[in-house]
């Protein structure tokens, strides 16, 4: 009989969790403002979060305090998901109202996550929740690879967003440097000199 | 003097790394056959690897033999880097020849994995020659999630590869079953269920 239950509960389970794994798939659908590096399209969200868990994986040595490399990862894998209800917010976009996209990315981290059994929504949910606090050193590097990457796919294609929206120097700054720095200056240090190399080709 | 050679070390550490990074950008443009779930357009091997690293994620407590969930999403962040130089093999093509496949996949490894420091080279061509040879727990845990996840988009896009290949029910359970049951008895009794639906809806 106990037997009988488990194997119940089992198949509830996993029928709740490939539900869960089939809403992520629109992940796939939500476009950003970076395009790839080739200049082909714009990237979307899943195939960002790919690159920026390989990124996890390549840089965890760099970071400023020691990380656990695959708690990094695990952060990047989930942090844009809530991006399916609330879409993405561009680094460059002016004048968002911020408690309302903040209320709207709480409400999609309830409702997708809460697509699994309790007990692993409550652990995602809490993962969720730990990058967009960004305290723990894992967090503040995830958040410091997260403003790395579209700064290096932006030089590579030449300019990208910053081209696209007037974006100067001072500006790239302003916006990348304190969240970079936060995670490892040493990658922000590499990162500055892109900047550099890049502003002054483009002068 | 040492902290001197220390610092040009990483410096030069961070530039191959980076280099490394921005080449697997060419990953997000490798299409493979399957659809998206909501058949818009073709997905690509880099947001089919973060896709999977999260299956792995959501799914490992059902791994046939215990896994470690963290080593099972490094082999789904990796194993389909190789594409970028040997492009994706199809599960449903014929004639392809498997031993030239083989090579170009090796050559491709080399190459790419080559942009790395050496140390970091070898650990990651270690790592997507686990996920080939398939043996270690993870490596077959990995191999179960990578057939799952077509088989689940296929039946939610009404039959993606299937209906374009004409692939049979039997066929369905002869290039996937192997595979998943090797994974996952559990998982691979949840995906014959929605097998056995769509094609008793389609029939
Ligand atoms: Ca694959």
């Amino acid at each position: 009989m106990q037997e009988f239950t488990d194997t119940m509960t089992s198949a509830e389970t996993i029928h709740q969790q490939l539900a869960f794994l089939m809403e992520l798939d629109r992940l796939k659908s939500v476009i950003r403002q970076s395009p790839l590096a080739n200049r082909s399209r714009r990237e979307n969200s899943a195939e960002h979060s790919w690159h920026l868990a390989m990124f996890a994986l390549v840089l965890s040595e760099h970071a400023e305090r020691r990380v656990d490399a695959a708690h990094v990862v695990k952060l990047l894998l989930l942090h844009d998901i809530v991006e399916i209800d609330a879409g993405d917010s561009p680094i460059h976009a002016s004048g968002t109202d911020k408690a309302a996209l903040e209320r709207a990315e709480r409400a999609a981290a309830e409702r997708i996550f809460g697509l699994l059994p309790p007990e692993q929504a409550e652990r995602f949910l809490a993962l969720w929740w730990e990058f967009e606090v960004g305290e723990t050193p894992e967090a503040r590097f995830a958040k410091a690879l997260d403003r790395l990457q579209p700064l290096l796919v932006n030089t590579h294609a030449g300019g990208g967003t910053w081209t696209e929206n007037g974006v100067t120097e001072a500006q790239v700054g302003e916006r990348y440097g304190p969240a970079i720095r936060g995670g490892s200056s040493a990658l922000w240090e590499a990162a500055a000199a892109q900047v550099r190399l890049h502003f002054s080709t483009v002068a």
